[in-house]
């Protein structure tokens, strides 16, 4: 197993590189890590909050599960060549991550050398998209697999999917045919999908009580499918599990959440509301994407824990580099001074590929010629981040004037499942920091239950009629506004 | 070719809706439209802004350079089995965002019903990525071309994928092989890429002068690799025609472009610095890609066109429904109310499928059942802009509460090339508008030029030692802030 690592980098956010104007002092640093035990143990003494974060804490350190997913994929393994997710939010998101972190770009196209299934996660349920994979795999699902994954199994999206799909192979292979097919992830004892699994005698894996959808990646919600396309999940825990070490120093100056959170915090008080994190590796694009579900969810909130109306939460972004200098770095450089980076940059690739020569009638690209696509990369990404710190052209003579945009950069020594487990653990245990010192809970999505609600009343779920009235009283189209 | 319409409906940015505070009055709206022309005179009287203006506006007009790139890609069609566009910003997301919106999901891997080749964008340059795909390639490149976009040759990216796929094909080829392998997109005389073109006698395609990436999906830039797949590049362009006489209606009461314009400069500067766009429709989710580099790059300025300091511009975010519900709502609804939501919602989907039957010890799932999905999809939109608009819980006995989150919503009658067409252009001629009322210019990008400069620094481009030194100094790892 590698001992590669990931670091958090800090310096450009500090008012000495940056000025004081955009930047944070050491001193009010500390400050915010001097807040934080106290912050957290306000946190922890609510024994369900408390609960909650040893509930996901604990989950690198449950090996037995990853056993049983290991003993599981070896049974299925030589009869899936497709593995399909059907989940949303947290079912989904950590599935995705990890795949494109972690397997080849082309793991579903490249038929000569893809480890394990094809892998598709279905997180929506627009009839085009999923009809166009139905027609696919119409032929191919003696060797394809299902893994539903709902937490309750009340989630309208991903239950009329598993609707659709279990009338499919039903039809096609009768009940024991669908039984093979399926694999439930779902929660320990309650909901429609353990009361159906129980009823249709299905193959479940659990999704422990107290672990919410967006800290459940490293669940079997997430390790089933990585495992069964070949990803090294014991590594992953163990990336995890060594973070835990870390981010468990009661230093706060050696604690890399800590720091994290306290700059997160103080960034977000001090008119940078949005967070952007952009990756310069397409390996690591939806990590952030992943990322962005974490802290929307657990830190917009519109009451603390006391019920004040507070109307909080950074607007996170996800971005790519290089791909997004040609799209946003013209808005972050010259726009408004709103957002706090979060690069994430890797120091070993892989592998590499030579640019080519230049040829004789374009003696201008010589300078690229021969060298890694790797080292532009990277320099690409200090050239941004340059571009964000620096404010005055470099052709001018004046000293560059320092006081721009603050930059993070989280460094991977190498893209892995040991330093992807890390990262995860790291952003996990800083959202639940971050959500000590705003003094809201982490762990809860009031919000998403009214539109919950709202969809059941219009799909005519008894119980909702009255509620059915008001939103198409209100969303009903008139044409006085439609031009 | 169908005469289905979109529409811009915007009641629920309307303060009668969701009250003074958040909304927009009909007199605030009407001052906006009353400024728009002389803000639009003053913008052209700049003769540089005027012909920019001008030049993109004239694409969908150009049915010559439609007919050249049909007759091209019937030469090509017989030898293709895989397209790779080598382009980054404008030069890749229009051709991603035609992809997705106009072709199946499955394409590239369906291979029974695929149209067209495979196509893949490569606006990176990650070397696991292209590696990956140079691996699954190699044997299958004599049916493969390859489409280079860059205006002027000179975009270190393009250009060094340009310099590997190169010396493949070379190799694998010799020089004429090469030749009939690719297919350049660069400026009608000027830059590198040119130069090479005439040198080496590659066939090329033509970006008009003074036509800037972001503005130029209609040109052959987006064109080729869409016909070559399929798309009905005709109906595209008759969308944008049709849209350009409804956003040249002078009664601007009656102008898509200008009220959407108007409402949006009214919310920047009222508090909503976050635009989002929602599209409901996986089809449309790279529009919202598109869209986001186009408002970015144009509205995200440091200066106005007098020169003053104003740092200005919406941060564009694009979310996805109902995937979103479960990421980012919770955020939307409960947080700041920074933010401007325009939807992206189809009123009848090429295609269906029927929610299955609820399982018998699953009543509570009955209502589901039988369902279409496009139904289920178009009123989780509902509920999410009830959600939006809505401030207290349905529970409640009081009357709703209704000043809550502007909503707008771009309705598709249908997702085809000609819809797609009206949306590509309605949203240019927005953003011209907008940067109008923003007295800006939306047709540069001086921040992306320093980026580009540092970039030629760190590789050791002739020239650029001095600010290579200031660089590496800043960007330079410290030990002392590494946790």
């Amino acid at each position: 197993m590698s001992q590669s690592q990931i670091n958090l980098y800090y310096k450009n956010v500090m008012a000495d590189v940056i000025g004081a104007e955009h930047g944070i002092t050491k001193k009010q640093l500390d400050e915010q890590l001097e807040k934080l035990p106290e912050k957290l143990q306000e946190m922890r003494s609510n024994p369900e909050l408390k609960m909650k974060e040893e509930a996901y804490r604990k989950l690198p350190h449950d090996t037995e599960t990853a056993k049983q997913i290991k003993d599981l994929v070896a049974e299925l393994k030589s009869r899936c060549e497709n593995l399909v997710v059907l989940g949303i939010g947290g079912s989904a998101l950590g599935n995705i991550a990890l795949q494109t972190a972690l397997k080849p770009y082309m793991h579903n196209i490249d038929d000569k050398s893809r480890i394990g299934p094809r892998l598709f996660v279905f997180d929506n349920i627009d009839p085009n998209q999923l009809g166009s994979f139905l027609d696919w795999v119409d032929d191919k699902l003696d060797k394809t697999i299902f893994n539903v994954i709902s937490k309750l199994g009340q989630t309208a999206e991903t239950i009329s999917q598993f609707m659709i799909i279990r009338q499919l192979l039903l039809r096609k292979f009768g009940l024991e045919g669908y039984k093979d097919r399926i694999i439930v992830t779902t929660d320990v004892k309650e909901g429609t999908l353990r009361t159906i699994s129980k009823e249709e005698n299905l193959h479940c894996l659990e999704i422990p009580q107290c672990v919410g959808g967006r800290f459940s990646v490293l669940s079997a919600v997430g390790l089933f499918s990585a495992a069964m396309c070949g990803v090294d999940i014991d590594s992953l825990l163990k990336g995890a599990r060594d973070m835990d070490a870390r981010v468990s120093c009661e230093d706060f100056n050696k604690n890399p959440a800590a720091i994290n959170a306290a700059i997160n915090y103080h960034y977000y008080n001090h008119g940078k509301k949005i967070s952007v994190m952009m990756p310069y590796s397409y390996a690591l694009k939806d990590l952030a994407d992943w990322y962005r579900q974490l802290w929307a969810e657990s830190l917009g909130k519109a009451e603390d824990r006391e019920g004040n109306e507070v109307h909080i939460g950074p607007t996170p972004v996800k971005a790519l580099g290089t791909t997004d200098q040609h799209s946003q770095v013209q808005l972050y450089r010259e726009g408004p001074n709103d957002k706090l980076f979060t690069f994430l940059q890797v120091s070993n690739f892989d592998r590499d590929l030579k640019i080519g020569p230049a040829p004789d009638c374009a003696p201008e690209l010589e300078f690229l010629a021969g060298k890694d696509l790797s080292t532009l990369l990277n320099s690409e990404k200090k050239a941004t981040e340059y571009a964000l710190l620096q404010n005055k052209d470099p052709g001018s003579t004046e000293q560059p004037y320092l006081t721009k945009h603050p930059c993070l950069t989280v460094l991977f020594d190498e893209v892995n499942a040991y330093t992807v487990g890390q990262f995860i653990y790291l952003f996990e245990v800083t959202t639940s920091f971050v959500a000590a010192l705003f003094g809201i809970n982490p762990y809860d999505q009031p919000a998403v239950e009214l539109g919950k609600k709202a969809t059941f009343a219009l799909m005519g779920r008894p119980g909702y009629g009255k509620l059915a009235q008001q939103i198409k009283s209100l969303t009903k189209i008139d044409g006085d506004f439609l031009v």
